[in-house]
């Protein structure tokens, strides 16, 4: 049976081919999404798609992971700086974890440079655009593989 | 013209594979190089690579890719964290750049969460282990994909 | 056809008129956006008012605001010291945002003294108990003749 | 009639007894609250239990608390850290609060050293594991008495 | 008798219309106190105006209000940011003080996130440009109509 | 046989009853003693008390119960804030360490907030007044059956 | 013939009798000059009073007293929190230098705990009310003295 | 009957007229001690002179001081810097408190600028070497009219 | 016609010449302005002198600048570290701004270590005693060059 | 007459042997000391051992050993890090003064980074365990021929 | 015979002309070279040039200066942020040194704004573009004019 | 086979005994490195010396010491306090580590107060002068005795 890579995309992430395509390109998230389900596909992993704007749905998301996907990619957005919440709930996830940007954080805002998700992240992919949804899922699979879980 | 890219190792990187590999994992830089060489081979690219524990090497390895080489990886080892020399020098390369790191710097010591290199990286790969020589050529050529150049 | 500007309240708000009403003053939540209403119809703008607890019931809102209002004006409670996600959702608003605040939180405890809202909001009026209401819809009224809006 | 307690357990509390038992130990948390409940009852309290994964969710239960309930125990999980809104509506509830941590947050992480809820609770109990469901129990049962509310 | 405001002027502001229009605008400091007479006469007050580029022009005037005038609009200029002996002088007013900015400091260089003015001031206009001559006259009718001055 | 606690009050706590009762209560330091004593006893536990405002007496008391009392109730006073040297002693203790305050210091002047003992402690009990005794000890007998020792 | 003393009062001095006198107290800034002159003639001493409001009139003041006056008394008011020119100007000046203060500023707001002046001054005394005054005369007398020039 | 003043000399104290007299003087404690005394009777007090260089032996001092003492004159030596034992000792004493210091301890070394006493000290007198124990008594006989005691 | 700078020597420099001349040297200020006046001449431009010890002074003078002096060299004594006042009449002036020190501040206490001129000067100059007046006018002079305006 | 050496062991060095062995080793402190004296006869030097839990203790052992001892050994325990009242007393003492730690501080908790005594010291020594009593009085010995004392 | 000037240029100057002109002007460092040359001959100066990429080579080149250059003009390019190595070479060589840099870096990033090198320099002549080696040479002079040995 | 110790001489270490000798003393290098062979010679020991002023000379040395030495004594001059790229080549060496300076860093400036390379060092010896190499190679005698491996 083929291992399973849960990808959450966190808050303001549905305005992504809307604004600021300057600064984070052209693609919705929506074809984000495809863009990383073709990639499980072809590394043979079921890829699941949750979105939430509430950090809550992000959290629950994570419990529910437990037991059920075997990798976490995940974009939580700004609450990349602040959620402990997340942060916990990712302490409590036995698989690998892929934090993924779509633009290098560190090359923006000073409170941008801080992850509380990082701590929890076993990789972290970021500033390549839409490709990096490609490239965490290949990251995922990487682990999976180290892990022989894969 | 296939497009060129620059692979650029630091300081202690010469004893991977030899010391702390349950940190570090148990290739050797050369076998990561391949691994890179290898990744490029096949997305069309061709690879150098040089090592340096010399500061100075990095920076003048950077200094000669101007105009040879269309995009740059580097793992500047313990570099990372204090070379404003090696800053300025990725600075002046046109092409993108991708930091690459085999362990994710953001969960160990305090001071190795700050790089001097990320303001000047286009991208950022880390904590994937020798995997990651793999993803961050792909980067590369990703990014070299977006400007035309690759 | 009048410009529409969307008043928005944050966490705890709902509270006004119960609690600490020698801070907050004696009106409620809904007589403020009375006073905001009429104030916005005195200006021949529409107003429309959103309270929400949840972080990501105001996130909401504002993603609803585009295309939808000309104008925000906020008054985030407690959220306006944390929220990133707000401060994401709120750059991606085209229109002029005003950040209200009841009291002047510059006189009241440290961690108050920071705004993540104010960096990207155009204008500031705070300390005027319920009155702010009506100055916060002027100022929205002039930020939008100031762009040929209003 | 019986003064009245209100029990708060705040985000991935519920994944209590499943992960990390080494620090958190090996109940879940309706044993937790069966404990509360059993102290408040042997103390002529009435107990009501609230678990909520969500900021919102706890903001809330202390804003129907108001009027309903006579005193607080609130372990608010990672929300401990970083909730300005939590603090704020407990600054709203009349009643004593008791502050409840599992393991002693000033033993482990510096993050978690800090409490955005301490300047709003009366009293903490932590380090104590699951009888500090009891004690905290017998906090608020003592500041309630202290009050003449008990 | 109507009660009487005094708007300050402070440093740099004569310079209005001159420097940096696409900053400050285009109007003079004589058309933005003639804005505030505007608003005052609008709501029966009398508003006096003073402009110095000393700090002690300032404090001067301050201590002149005292018994002279019932409110205070001042927009301070750089003092904004370093002149505790402006502060002082606030503190030993009676009347109601509303600080006032043509910019939104919080946008700009940090040095300017730092008012203190703040803690003596009532209310905070700012970030509307010359319009905010006008609130801010309306904030100090609203402020010493609350207090029963006005 | 019965497990035996030591409590250890610190500097300037001989002064309760007399001083600022308004913070800490009318009861003397006896009287706190003999409320633990009481509930010592109540759970089949021996309690000595030995009060000093000598850090060294504090000191060679931790030393002394090493080997002759199975856990320690420690309301350090002020030395909470700066006694590494205490710190050090407890950290040599072997049994329980439960940390005690009659009022939350974490409410108080930002000095108080840091606790050079809670690092070596097991439990934190605050904020109760004088009932913080009986839970104290209460929490020192919990620790000590959650280890067999009690 | 007799040493000479110049006092020197800072800005918003002049308020001393009219604003908070529960901090200030209510005598005049001419009744503590006409207590530090009785004091110097009680001394032996002559004694000359400038105050101002202005940092550059007190700077001329310090300028003026280089071979005219054998001592300072200096109490700047807010300038001592920020006037580096103060601090350079009394750096030139060769008598002793007594810095004064009517309250204990270390007891007020943080801001106050910094005086740019103490590097300058070889003695303070603070915290006696409008007595401070005698005794800062007989301090500065005292350090005449001790120099021989008294 | 007359006020009484307690003189608190603390550590290392007892070194003086020995050691570094370039910053300290040449006279001895006792000599300070006898300025004190003779300062005293001049003004109708009683003054005792207690010096310990054990920190306890300040803090017992300041308790037997209460209902013994009408004042209190302390110089703690280098206890000034850490002792927040001492400052709680002190905040119970309700009689003034005057600090002194032989030399300017804010033209010092950086930690020498941070006193824990002077937050519960009503005065300070410091830099003026011997004559200070006078200025410090006359300080207290100063406080002590103001209030009504002496 | 030739260009014109203006140069201006802001507080305490008066002193120059008497004031510690192992630091500042024996020269006075108006030696120094000659030495600038010769530099100017004998590179075809005019030179104007302005002196005042006073904030407003300084920024009095530059208001003026603007239109009729093409250039500035500013030393503004101990405004250097505090003036935002001065900072933002720079920010307002067309032609090159030189700062000049007599001493290297980067040498000498902290607080000299920042200038808030700096962020507002094109070039600086200091550490030559009074060459540092020849060497700042050709400064100025080249940097008119620069822009084709000398 | 042979020099003689002071070696001073502060607070809770008793329990060498007994805690910690792990980091402190299973040596007593009396077996240090006897490491010390024969390493001082071996030099021909007497050495006197005083230990102390006591601040106090060893703030008089420095008093006495002035014109007794000619150098000191001293290895306070956790009172380097915060006994200002011990360096002020090493200050006063005229011969050498050599810190000693049996681990290396810079290795431990951040704390422990920070010593008060270092800046009293001549030399140090740390992180050999009961080796760096022999090492320790060999540099006292060392720094008394550098004297020629010795 | 005629005294003689190393000029130093640090890591990445080799790249002058070629990278961000906006920043660095367009010519070369030769060109740079060249310009001291003519001035340091037209002030009757022998001038040498070193430049190196290398931290050690800049140091090396300080060492072999001792005896046979009289002043150092050095621009260490990024090595000035953090090469303590040419701060301790620059401390031991006995001429005056001056410190060059083309832009003025306190109007960059944070980072730029320290100067490790600037402790041991004598001037500081920086944001003149090409212009700076020509006035870092007079400064050369001036220092040696100054000390008698030009 | 007697066991072997590697000392690590830094940058600008060959200047010793010329420069600044009141800090460093008169003799050189290479005669502390004799003192340091001799005191290995005595102890059954072999040493060899490396000097380089080149930060990856020094890396160079620690890697070719892996399997060639078995303890390190290394004063790195000015690295000691940024040279992340020696304290990660040091991490990767087996033998124990002795830390060496001739002052003692914490007397002199603040930089220098933190060492690089304390994390990494098992013991440290400082401010003995020449007479520290004698008893840094003694120290790493001791640790490879408590090793076995001596």
């Amino acid at each position: 049976m083929s291992a399973s890579v849960l990808l959450l995309s966190g808050v303001n992430l549905g305005l992504l081919g809307e604004r600021q395509p300057e600064v984070y390109g052209s693609a919705t998230l929506e074809e984000h999404a495809e863009t990383a389900r073709a990639s499980a596909a072809a590394l043979g992993l079921e890829l699941e798609h949750v979105h939430s704007d509430r950090e809550s749905g992000l959290v629950a998301a994570v419990h529910q992971a437990r037991g059920r996907h075997d990798a976490l990619v995940v974009n939580p957005g700004a609450f990349t700086h602040y959620s402990w919440a997340l942060h916990d709930a990712l302490a409590a996830f036995e698989g690998p974890v892929v934090e993924l940007h779509l633009s290098n954080p560190h090359r923006r805002e000073p409170w941008r440079h801080t992850s509380v998700v990082s701590p929890v992240a076993d990789a972290l992919v970021c500033g390549l655009g839409g490709a990096g949804y490609r490239l965490a899922v290949e990251a995922a699979a990487e682990l999976l593989a180290q892990r022989g879980t894969g």
